[in-house]
């Protein structure tokens, strides 16, 4: 397949407009909400409705995609040769159970392991972070700017709460030598605020569906995404995850090397 | 001073409508920020325009206010005596300089330490939580109704990322026996999220501009406030403060007495 960023583009924001329209429809109703791995790892109907929409929608518009969703309704994937689609229907969906804001759908493709485009949308705030490396950044039609590179102690910074409580190494360091920390409990809403300079930093333990969208834009505006644990760099494994300006990244990095 | 929760909604909703026309074009200058008690803890001219904006305004529509605001344009308040007006003009000061939104401005007010009015206006969302004891509380038009009794494990929390890293007694247990939690760095924010039914309870130590507009709506929905020192509930003294549904008040005061 060979598509133009702006047919990619128009075709992954309709996509989510309609997505949007039925995440909207289904907050009306009761949700249908199971448990995964744990209590506190939800599922519902609408997360599971919505990866099915965009696993049809994308075979139809890309018949040779290779889709890797967190619900496990697209394929089994174990390399980025080809045409990859990585989609999160639903990212925070404790978020969208118990609050009813603040989650994002995200959607990310890649061709031969080349980022071609990846798209976040704040599902409320009808708000969409939108781009690819060569062309640069959009939220809706706004083209953004590299975010200002604040060092760490001039940053707000969002953290994962869970790995903040349990103080997985590093985590209470940085809360600490932050200028203040946010606890938002989804990073499609923490990458938004990260590409929109609000926060300096964004660290969590993340899989492939919740930081693919969100590495694309950072590196497209020019921020540091770097894998905690120092492996290969590689889409689909799971990994503790620094996305930050250079200068709070390089901060960053200084603190867990001594605290790790 | 006799008014009817009418004409006092009428005054101060009016007056943070225009508070937040001054802060929206602030927003497009540079802000002169300056630090207070610590370098987390900061001030800008912004501040000091709105609570003297304020105190003006007030002493107008009621000429023997007692006025108790966070910057102290205002004056020395020992005595819930007589009519009484606690503002705080930005409440998130450091969401208001680093992120540009999710900071409130917060005004109630009393006759002889019985509340009238509380007002609570998340700015950039113009979100305007207001209401008193006997009328019940609104959102911008919208009369809300009692949030669900949520135990602590159904609820997401908000908790003072601050008092959470510094393990303030009491907070990594809640945190952690919670559905989940989340730090807004924002009183005002936080209540608006509590009387939506959002967050099933705020945890956070407060002072008397920061928590007076929220305790009274709180209240005033059937939600519980608990300062947790167990001092006597007096409105101008700083506290460790709990407003939570019943249920998960209970339970967090449960955890709070063994793990204190």
């Amino acid at each position: 397949m060979k598509k133009t960023f702006d047919q990619l583009d128009d075709f992954v924001s309709a996509l989510m407009q309609h997505v949007r329209q039925q995440v909207l429809a289904h907050l009306q109703q009761p949700l249908d909400i199971k448990t995964k791995s744990n209590s506190r790892d939800l599922v519902t109907n609408v997360d599971r409705l919505v990866e099915q929409y965009y696993v049809q929608a994308i075979r139809e518009f890309d018949p040779v995609a290779n889709i890797l969703g967190e619900e496990g309704l697209g394929d089994a994937i174990d390399s980025m040769v080809g045409s990859v689609w990585i989609v999160d229907p639903i990212d925070g969906t404790l978020n969208f159970v118990k609050q009813k804001d603040q989650f994002a759908t995200m959607v990310a493709y890649f061709e031969n392991g080349q980022p071609r485009g990846a798209w976040i949308l704040d599902v409320m705030e009808n708000e969409l972070l939108h781009g690819a490396p060569e062309f640069g950044v959009w939220l809706n039609t706004k083209k953004l700017s590299a975010p200002a590179n604040l060092s760490l102690v001039e940053s707000v910074v969002s953290l994962s709460g869970a790995r903040l409580l349990h103080n997985v190494p590093g985590f209470q360091a940085v809360a600490g030598a932050a200028l203040g920390y946010r606890v938002y409990g989804s990073a499609g809403i923490s990458f938004i605020r990260l590409a929109r300079g609000q926060v300096g930093a964004f660290m969590s333990y993340l899989k492939p569906w919740d930081f693919a969208a969100g590495q694309v834009l950072c590196q497209a505006l020019g921020l540091q995404v770097t894998k905690f644990d120092r492996k290969v760099d590689d889409m689909l494994s799971s990994s503790l995850i620094v996305a930050a300006t250079k200068n709070a990244a390089n901060d960053i990095l200084a603190l867990t090397n001594t605290s790790m």
